[in-house]
């Protein structure tokens, strides 16, 4: 097959031919031609969260969980208190890695169908003082539930608390502005709505709280305050940077702008997610989120109640047909997911459904509306 | 200019077309396919070290010296002492990652132009009993030393104590024998001899110690414990790999088999090494460091004792003809260093010491033998 698969998972995701070809020259580190082009990338990025003047973005080697990692190791000082709003596995993440460093972690549990509540996160701050920084996953893959970040936000600003926003999968398509959500840290990376590839994220930090996070990490690689004070002076990245995922992304941020920014990228996933759940709904597949809480970036479905059905099978089936899934994560109801985000649109979700309809065919597995 | 720069520096190097040509195709994280790639690099990675069945390799996102800690935070247990043998640059930085992740460390100060001494190490051990683990950077680029490691790990082995080896600029280069030389981790990266982009470490673990490593890491993502368990049981990264990053790295490590694997690749950058000090030498450039500590990675040279020459002035009169530099990393003695690795032969490096001879002469310095 000479085509590439389409990636109907939420990062990496397909990124378009333009993006990769930037891959295809090697840069020096050290070179001013590299520092301009992560200067690029770090402005353009403040540009999208309207952060210029009032927050600075740092961004880091690995995966989107390294900066999240680095996000509370450099934000919440040692003896802080963190508080996780829980609706899924990717805020189970964020308690896990807060506790493993050594900071106090606490959790309130959400149903992993809907949005967390900012009401009951107001009683939990009246409850218990000690808690400084709260967690919020904006998207939660998991189920791929939107949580209500501005309404979060206010509770947090109200109270004085710090709040740390992992926006990975909602950057750049949802709405976010820092002039009026009020955010310690907001996290996201390359690999996801900027379509950009996987090998770093970045960080936004609030001046405000910025000086006073020197000294919080216990991690030399993860320290976001001085991974940022070590570029404000040199303009390089303390350790060697990924330099083709660097000029990948922002090649990629190029395309994100020329697209129409964050308002044009929601409408075309808006779009892409719609096409999807009209087109999986005509074939008898139920999205397990009510429409009113699902963001368009990733799609949970209920796997299909009929005895032939077995997820391995069917990732095969359809990925003969041209098309990546992505396994559910749910631990109680048996589903999958199918990501509305990269360089696609809805003639390819159509695509996607028409395959999702003849593999369940294939196995015997009859396709028709509810 | 259309031909890229030819990259004189100790990682991101000159890689070839062949395998930025990899990067262009996206790569399913969950996918069978893309767990095939990781499991052949992981493989051909045991081959290197003649390690298989007696060592486990785990990749890790990030950059080599999230490896480093990843290392040091998961081999060496809460209450271990880490002894840093320090001729360096690297040497000072993995004492201080070290220190930061609250493990007791000491640190024993060699002379930077000159290797480690292990019988001051033997003295050290038996002096002190509580050190549990040594540090040893195999080639200190911060120099271009090479240290002794398999006298160091003699050392070790006898007095029954754990050792980690940055071997990050001379794995694949270097030789490296894990049956005959006994360490605990040894680390290297994507972006260095083995010529692929950077965006990933890895390190290697003696098997022995390796159940003896859960529950160390006080950071989630650098867990290489959690890290391999995973691995092992899904064939997949724990948290989303640098796709592109991995299969480049693939595509490298099969140019490297082909051209005949450690020996052929220790032969090509002994062959550069020798061409760039004979012809700097013809310049009047002599090398810092004594011909027998002279690894042939990375060469720092002399600055001209010349009241014209400016560092950056001659860096850019060098890039203009198509050769980047790197600046000296020794605090005593004003120097410049070259890499003699990457996907280049004694052709560029020849081409390279005349850019040299011609940026000094545009420069009004003289150029002729001491």
């Amino acid at each position: 097959m000479d085509r590439d698969r389409i990636l109907l998972t939420p990062g990496p995701l397909t990124t378009t031919l333009r993006t990769k070809l930037a891959m295809l020259h090697d840069w020096g580190s050290w070179d001013a031609d590299f520092n301009a082009v992560t200067a690029g990338v770090r402005s353009r990025l403040l540009d999208i969260v309207h952060g210029h003047g009032t927050h600075v973005v740092v961004p880091l080697q690995g995966s989107g969980t390294f900066s999240v990692e680095a996000a509370v190791a450099t934000v919440v000082p040692r003896d802080g208190h963190v508080l996780v709003l829980d609706n899924g596995a990717y805020c189970k993440r964020a308690g896990k890695l807060t506790q493993m460093m050594g900071r106090r972690v606490s959790t309130v549990a959400f149903a992993e169908d809907a949005p967390v509540s900012p009401a009951v996160l107001d009683d939990q701050l009246r409850t218990d003082a000690s808690i400084t920084h709260v967690v919020l996953i904006h998207c939660e893959t998991g189920a791929g539930v939107e949580n209500p970040l501005a309404d979060v936000a206010a509770v947090c600003e109200r109270h004085g608390k710090g709040l740390i926003v992992d926006a990975m999968s909602s950057f750049a398509a949802l709405p976010i502005d820092a002039r009026t959500v009020r955010f310690d840290a907001l996290i996201a990376a390359s690999g996801k709505c900027l379509e950009g590839v996987p090998g770093m994220g970045f960080v936004f930090i609030r001046q405000a709280v910025l000086d006073g996070c020197a000294g919080n990490s216990q991690s030399l690689a993860m320290d976001l305050h001085d991974q940022h004070q070590y570029m404000a002076k040199t303009g390089q990245w303390r350790f060697t940077p990924p330099t083709h995922v660097v000029v990948a992304l922002a090649e990629a941020i190029t395309q994100f702008v020329e697209e129409g920014g964050q308002p044009a990228r929601l409408a075309r996933y808006t779009a892409n997610c719609a096409t999807l759940i009209e087109g999986m709904g005509q074939l008898g597949l139920q999205p397990f989120l009510k429409a009113e809480h699902q963001a368009p970036i990733i799609v949970t479905f209920h796997a299909p109640a009929h005895p032939a059905y077995d997820f391995q099978r069917f990732y095969q089936a359809a990925k003969r047909r041209g098309f990546m899934l992505y396994p559910g994560k749910l631990t109680t109801v048996d589903t999958f997911r199918v990501g509305c985000i990269g360089a696609i649109g809805s003639l390819e979700m159509q695509q996607a459904v028409n395959a999702v309809g003849e593999a369940l065919r294939e196995m015997g597995i009859p396709t028709a509306p509810a």
